[in-house]
């Protein structure tokens, strides 16, 4: 009899079928027994009236795995609407030793840091596993709309031989006796690549060595990068990017309503546009609204981008805000300067419910000016040798961004710190499991 | 007007067309001349007639970025099918120096190192190009199948605070002042993901650092990885590695027509199952056949797999054949004994036109057995501790593979060096560009 999933057990109706997972819960009532079976598609309950099926469980602790076969029953009170009965069990992997924390209650107990010690076991708990369940739903949504527009994946190499922006926070690797580095994003890969497909996305670890420790950073993550040529100027760019999270958010209230009603998670709906201001209009908000003067600042801090994103959703009716036109001194030496005003970039931030979560713009395409940039910023030629040949032989206008897939997924369901919206993170103090 | 595409242009016919791409060629006739246009998604040709549009043209070199606005008129020997007439040009990024190899023509004459020397020109070929657009459709057929069947996406950290497998051949980082490592494998956190999802999938950047140089081997690639729950043994992952590798080869022939056939690549059919022989059955026919006796080798050399493909291409009328059990000291320590003789291992390679592509197999899930094998291999508990902790509460049955997607592209397009499959390959010599 082949084993059947928790998804598939409802069409089974008045049929005996085999079905296995972990012990989630087990309620022992001395003459019958409630199982839960978790499965990787949900719970179902096997109901459980021999003495000798019930002795089976006894003394074995939750998460055991074992396989259970019974008749499928009608019962709409029952998780999966249905439960079985009759059921012989049958232990697959005893466990024997208690747990550190339960995993089947509504609420995980444990704080923080003991559920990243733990995270093997802490990630089994249901709104847990249903939090990474929709960050690959967002990747499946990003990817189809972006093959729908034509663009191609690329992968790029994540040891580099010269670091890619800057030579802060970029960390170091012994590569036989060489100096390498681990690539801070796959931004000259992705533009080089332009000049192959014209549009390409890449979605893949990039590595920030940055000393602190804050709530919204780490040290690894993964980054969905997207560059396309033969655009007009950084609206282009974000316009693609408000198409692809209209349909990330769309697809993900289809493809995921049920991980979306176990958080009680509010996915935006994004219409025609997403509102956009440049970063002088934010800080002058900013500054009339909330009483701060930060009018001559280079950037947002977190404080500014809560409330820019809290006049946003009062005056605009949008958890979403592009802030545009970032200084020539705050964005790399790439970064395409503003026609009317060279001090300032064709450039935006993407903010979401009071936190950066897409940095992007335009770039500079003519292979003098790029130079002339870099120069400026202290780069020489020989640093930046195989991005700069893509340019020597004709690159097109183009632009893209590089957005975080676990800020995303922070800012989406509310969490308070990136690395519960993060498998297993790496931090200052982090490096396992 | 917007900029149309030429795999656009063909339903434009009659009308006034804005395109723009690369100057690929121009063939200057002096009253008129032919510029074909490559963008990404084809080329087009544009025939220009009017003095003053090819003079625009003159004097600047391939792969200058150039506009054209012309009329749509059928032309069957064209290679977009329609070409342009009445054509305006505009030259939007000119280049003034003269390449170093031609990008243009059916073949590519530079060798491999001046070649990747110059990739970010070179990959611009239109049949290097055409590798990459299979990689990335490889890739999709890849996903879409494995999300048919109840897959999960998940993505593990490439940053790593123990070696994953062994010591050897493992890149070294200064994190903070710590040691940590490069990810050799996703395989301890997919292990761990099975306890989460039951069936995971990961493709993301693996690293080696092997001291040699070999036509097979580079530092880092690309892996597909998948592990998946409940299984009985290491062929239901042979079935799983069947299926995934019918859908990709099948969905490349529809979706990668015309890149199919500018390689002229021969895309293998798959039936029911792929042949599968024991290793020592595999050492035996080599012996009889082809003269050398290996049969006491623990794993095929490059030749014995050569050999063994020749064998199963003509015996068994397949170009893919699966070898399994391969002995317990040449497998790491979490594969699974086989039932019969432990000092087998319930484990796979996948032999494709000469070369392995996949190595897999099912993995011990009892946690006392896990770490008995560790400590044979000279393993500490200490130094798999999240590892272990996922087997402490419970882990089915279980296997899964690993897949390099460079090797896979390599042996179905019939290129000769690992290199030429990777988009910027990483060597002993090589970390740039």
């Amino acid at each position: 009899m082949p084993r059947i999933r928790t998804n598939e057990v409802a069409a089974h109706l008045g049929e005996r079928v085999r079905m296995a997972g972990w012990m989630h819960n087990f309620r022992d009532m001395s003459k019958f027994g409630f199982l839960l079976l978790r499965d990787g598609s949900g719970v179902v309950q096997a109901v459980l009236d021999s003495p000798a099926e019930l002795e089976k469980l006894r003394g074995i602790q939750y998460e055991s795995v074992v396989e259970v076969i019974g008749t499928v029953v009608a019962e709409p009170r029952s998780p999966a609407g249905v439960e079985l009965h009759d059921c012989e069990v049958m232990v697959i992997t005893p466990i024997l030793e208690p747990l550190p924390f339960e995993v089947n209650k509504k609420e995980l107990k444990p704080g923080l840091d003991v559920f990243l010690d733990h995270a093997p076991l802490g990630l089994r708990h249901l709104q847990k596993r249903a939090l990474f369940r929709i960050s690959a739903e967002m990747l499946l949504g990003f990817r189809e709309y972006l093959n729908q527009q034509s663009f191609v994946e690329i992968q790029t190499p994540k040891i580099v031989g010269a670091a890619t922006e800057s030579g802060a926070n970029v960390f170091s690797i012994d590569y036989f006796g060489r100096p390498a580095y681990l690539a801070q994003s796959p931004q000259f890969y992705k533009q080089i690549m332009v000049g192959v497909f014209e549009r390409v996305y890449e979605v893949g670890p990039v590595f920030r060595a940055e000393k602190h420790n804050t709530v919204r950073h780490t040290n690894e993550y993964v980054s969905l990068d997207i560059e396309m040529g033969f655009i007009q100027d950084h609206t282009d760019v974000m316009d693609m990017l408000t198409g692809i999270l209209r349909h990330v958010f769309e697809r993900l209230k289809m493809s995921c309503a049920r991980e979306v009603e176990l958080l009680k998670l509010r996915v935006p709906t994004i219409g025609e546009t997403i509102p956009s201001m440049r970063l002088g209009e934010a800080q002058q908000i900013i500054f009339e609204r909330f009483g701060e003067d930060c009018r001559n600042e280079p950037d947002l801090s977190p404080q500014h981008e809560a409330w820019i994103c809290e006049y946003a959703e009062k005056e605009l009716g949008s958890e979403m805000l592009f802030v545009t036109h970032y200084p020539t001194s705050k964005r790399p030496f790439y970064a395409m300067p503003d026609d009317q005003d060279p001090t300032l970039t064709k450039s935006f931030d993407l903010e979401f419910r009071g936190c950066e979560i897409v940095t992007g713009g335009q770039r500079i395409h003519r292979y003098e000016q790029l130079r002339d940039s870099a120069h400026k910023w202290g780069i020489q030629d020989a640093q930046i040798e195989g991005y700069l040949q893509a340019f020597k032989y004709g690159m097109p206008p183009h632009g893209g961004f590089g957005m975080g897939l676990e800020r995303l997924l922070m800012q989406l369901t509310g969490l308070s710190n990136l690395r519960e919206a993060t498998l297993f993170p790496r931090d200052l103090d982090r490096l396992s499991p």
